[in-house]
């Protein structure tokens, strides 16, 4: 017999856990798509090199990596982004600018086994390729907080906390930190909110800070207003560019819409090296999660592993921590919708193959329809028995076949309180001709066929 | 840099490769759904043992398989089944039946190099467990029949090639055929299409039949009816049971609508031992690909791969073949629908933020739009340029700001010899509300917006 388990760190999806991933996809492929960003998909396997190029040869530790039977050395993806520069870069002179691509991989790490850590997860990868403008910024964050918005999230439940590393950088020489320090003091902001001020500052102390540049570091993150960054650093020459910019990324994401989930938090660093601009983390408001959502512009990247010279930006959202946020919200199951539109169900008087054929005219029209998959049974079981399982598999109508010829339809899954509604009789026949099908069931009050 | 070739038979799906995709995957999710499946998953890595413990140690040539870092013995999934079977067996008390389950993974297979042959592929997986009854089986089928239908093919397209190893079973019994000599005569009914007759014969001689049973079984291929089949075996006390059953089978096929794609050919047994009644492949019509598709009924699998002892059937739809047929009729393109829906064009008179919150305002009614992603381009350049990339992109409706208030909506891509038709003025504050919005886009002529 086989093994009962899967490996540790990989889900099982049971139908349930699939239509809720399936209801995230849905959020992110639909947003995505009204921002006229188009889905691409790249392997699950990879040359190893391929993410060696990118992290350096410490990644092979975290890595589901092997040799394969052609004695390459492989690695299921760990992110996403080293195929997508790849993939751009084979085309890069006849993609139209900018490129708009969006993709949702599942994603490997080999992570030390904590109990409960995953080891795949699918992730949503957005980027955009050669528009250098702060527009394609505001663009981009606006994906991330339109699928927030989608899935019923609003500005209350999410932060959307931004900031500009042309922008710091500009700010730490200000208050003249050298070039060589900024890495330490990057160091620092990242960790800033969650570490106590006295191990930051023997950090910057550390670093070689001296007590007042100390003090302006601890004090960037209350910049939470363009009015604070003029205050602040406005009267500097060296800064006015940077402000400027980012002052315009803030505006165009005030026309579209986003002013209200928006923070400006200059310690959003990200951990990763290659953001050359504009980066946010999105993450619940109560700040109990790990970030929704990471991302920013990285305009040399594409340059560093493809060899070509295109500006960029993108984020990821994995499902994971969505997952988790929408489900303490109580939203995730309203988003699935798996039942049976129609449960057809036999009588005494009709012939089994009216049954089926009744089915197959619901589902040629569109609807999903189920009914009880054993001949002997839909001559024999009682109409009650039927309905009792079309209750259970959640079916929204029933359809009684009375005989060969007619059949009553009506509505099962009633709100409670709401009166129970009297059946409609319609012709079978009728069903067999779309557009009579269509007004014959209108008429009994059932709704057009969900779309997929 | 990083390497620039994906894996030798790993797919870089771009785009437009993507949506081709997307829209058979479309197809398949709508069909499953209308006939009441939910979809599933696994994990794309497994125990390697899962895949022995099926098929056998022979089985690991042809996988992905390796040691990973915590010393397991582990493969990527060649096939759906084993993992179908654990997820079903560790449930499979609590699970309602019939279950109705379908997947859509993606399967690695470690191919010898043969140039274009790949080595991964999707493949839908439909399968019902716990229904003994021939409706299930026509049912199966029909899922099969009606994803053609969906794509577009019809029976002068496509073939379902129906057999039964039940009947089969009875049928070489009554011709004197021993049980021992079955697998035999399997091997050459399986190859009796397209291999010489003399070849067959030597074979079935080698396998000890005397000249009047290869007669007969030389002949079994040419049943094509029901009639044929009385004919030839009805007289037969040992087999009117199975022939019975295969004529329920037939007719809940034809009371379902999928008579017209039926051909009946008792050679399709398909190689895999474990199928124990109905079995079926479908074929385009002139036979020149591979099966698009193979399943069948196999009531003893669950019980050797889970322990659990239910009846079972299912298929499996892969991606390449059907696409490849979708292809040489010119039918997946028309599946494809990728464009932006409007395109916002920036005039001289308006801010570059009227076309943002236009933007946004289409988008939260549930359109694609997309503009140039350029402050200093919505300012500069010319509405002629705009509508040349909006051409380019293929968008459907150019929404043109005239100013601050108002804007023009006319149609873009239009079919050849249409004639031009005029713009519609609409006020821009009326976008943001939906109801209004709908109300002046619908006077201008714009359809709902496509679903997702």
């Amino acid at each position: 017999m086989q093994p009962r388990q899967s490996l540790p760190g990989f889900r099982d999806f049971y139908p349930e856990d699939l239509a809720r991933r399936t209801a995230i996809f849905r959020a992110w492929r639909s947003v995505a798509r009204r921002y006229s960003f188009v889905e691409y998909d790249g392997p699950p396997l990879e040359p190893l090199e391929l993410y060696t190029a990118k992290s350096g040869d410490e990644i092979v530790g975290q890595l589901f990596n092997f040799t394969d039977k052609g004695d390459r050395a492989v690695s299921l993806r760990p992110e996403m982004t080293p195929t997508f520069a790849r993939m751009v870069a084979a085309r890069a002179n006849a993609l139209p600018k900018p490129v708009r691509w969006y993709s949702i991989p599942q994603l490997f790490r080999y992570e030390r086994a904590t109990k409960g850590r995953l080891r795949e997860h699918f992730q949503l990868n957005v980027d955009i390729v050669g528009e250098p403008s702060e527009l394609a910024d505001a663009e981009l964050l606006c994906v991330a907080i339109d699928i927030m918005r989608e899935v019923g999230l609003g500005p209350d439940d999410v932060r959307a906390k931004v900031s500009d590393r042309r922008l710091l950088n500009v700010l730490l020489a200000a208050i003249g930190i050298a070039e060589g320090q900024q890495g330490a003091v990057y160091a620092v902001l990242d960790k800033i909110a969650r570490q106590p001020h006295e191990i930051s500052r023997e950090k910057l102390e550390e670093a070689g800070l001296v007590p007042h540049q100390i003090d302006r570091v601890i004090a960037l993150p209350d910049i939470s207003s363009m009015d604070d960054l003029d205050r602040d650093f406005g009267h500097v020459e060296s800064c006015k560019s940077a402000i400027a910019t980012f002052g315009r990324y803030l505006s165009h994401l005030r026309a579209l819409g986003a002013e209200a989930w928006i923070d400006i938090d200059l310690s959003i660093v990200r951990g990763l090296a290659y953001y050359t601009g504009t980066v946010f983390e999105l993450f619940d408001a109560k700040g109990e999660l790990r970030a929704i959502c990471g991302g920013g512009r990285y305009d040399t990247l594409l340059n560093q592993l493809g060899g070509v010279d295109l500006p960029a930006l993108g984020f990821g959202m994995g499902d994971v921590v969505l997952g988790v946020l929408l489900k303490e919200r109580g939203l995730l199951e309203d988003l699935v919708a798996d039942a049976p539109e129609f449960w057809v169900v036999s009588t005494e008087k009709c012939e089994p193959a009216s049954v089926l054929r009744a089915a197959a005219a619901l589902r040629r029209m569109g609807y999903s329809a189920e009914y009880v998959l054993n001949e002997e049974k839909l001559r024999t079981q009682k109409s009650s028995a039927q309905i009792k399982a079309a209750e259970r598999a959640g079916a929204a109508w029933l359809m009684i076949v009375r005989d060969d010829e007619r059949a009553e339809v009506r509505p099962l899954a009633r709100t409670p309180g709401e009166p129970a509604r009297d059946g409609a009789e319609i012709l079978l026949h009728e069903l067999h001709d779309a557009e009579r099908g269509f007004a014959a069931l209108e008429e009994a009050g059932v709704p057009a066929p969900r779309e997929d």
